[in-house]
């Protein structure tokens, strides 16, 4: 029998339950205390990008209603807009069954059309393996990276 | 400056690039060999799980259009659907723009209503913050989990 078919799960257990600890706690977050978190455009139900949050970051998200992520690369909450103005205003936060992934429905701020990747596209998600398995941007560069971050903002926020 | 200011990313050098190796080689696996795999449903566009593949579930899944994840907690290749009869036929591979997050459209085929998860219900994502700060189960189970994987194609694939 595989790990698939037990259950309940972590999360269908915790459902049950009445007296809840916080709802941080369901959460499981990885051995780096991470949790991957995906945002989906509630207007166009596009999958605009794949980041990351730790404990704080999604507590901060919660609290906002703003996605505040992690980033990996600097080590530090990144509030999504701080630097582009992009930020996204979070409708729902979804959880997995494995409590393990979480997913939001966003509303991309900024401009029109709206922009979530640091490229300038309208979702990260714009390389397609094409029929000669090769991957092919296929999404335009809707504003300047240049422009996105040199912006009075990005260097005085 | 951040890194998120760096460009060109390395996907972004890679689309310039006339003579590409392996399409495979431009993907950036973690420091486990894994990539985190997003499923969006083509005929709704639900976000239906995210798991994750290794170099040759990736592979797998280009080469038969039928998802194919790498199961963690079993350390083994799962082909979406071999127990349960839940195959996700692929129609699109998105790479986003760092390279290290894959977006698969599918048609999640097996039952119908479609049915994605474990525990029986269309997606994954059926557990929502609701505004006392409690996750709550918002979708319904559309089979018995037991049902699913006590079928006979599930004991003798």
């Amino acid at each position: 029998m595989s790990t698939l078919m037990t259950l309940p799960t972590p999360l269908e257990a915790s459902v049950n339950e009445k007296s809840t600890p916080s709802w941080l706690d369901r959460v499981r977050f990885d051995d780096k205390g991470l949790l991957p978190v995906i945002a989906q455009e509630q207007e166009t139900g596009d999958v605009l990008m794949m980041a990351w949050m730790n404990r704080e970051a999604l507590e901060k998200t919660a609290q906002t209603q703003r996605a505040v992520y992690f980033s990996r690369s600097r080590g530090k909450l990144w509030f999504k807009g701080e630097e582009s103005g992009h930020v996204q205003v979070v409708h729902s936060m979804r959880l997995d069954c494995d409590a393990d992934v979480l997913l939001l429905t966003v509303t991309q701020e900024g401009h029109s059309p709206s922009i979530a990747c640091h490229t300038g596209r309208h979702s990260c998600f714009s390389w397609s393996l094409d029929e000669h398995h090769q991957w092919v941007a296929t999404a335009p560069v809707l504003k300047d990276p240049e422009a996105i971050y040199a912006s009075p903002t990005a260097h005085n926020p």
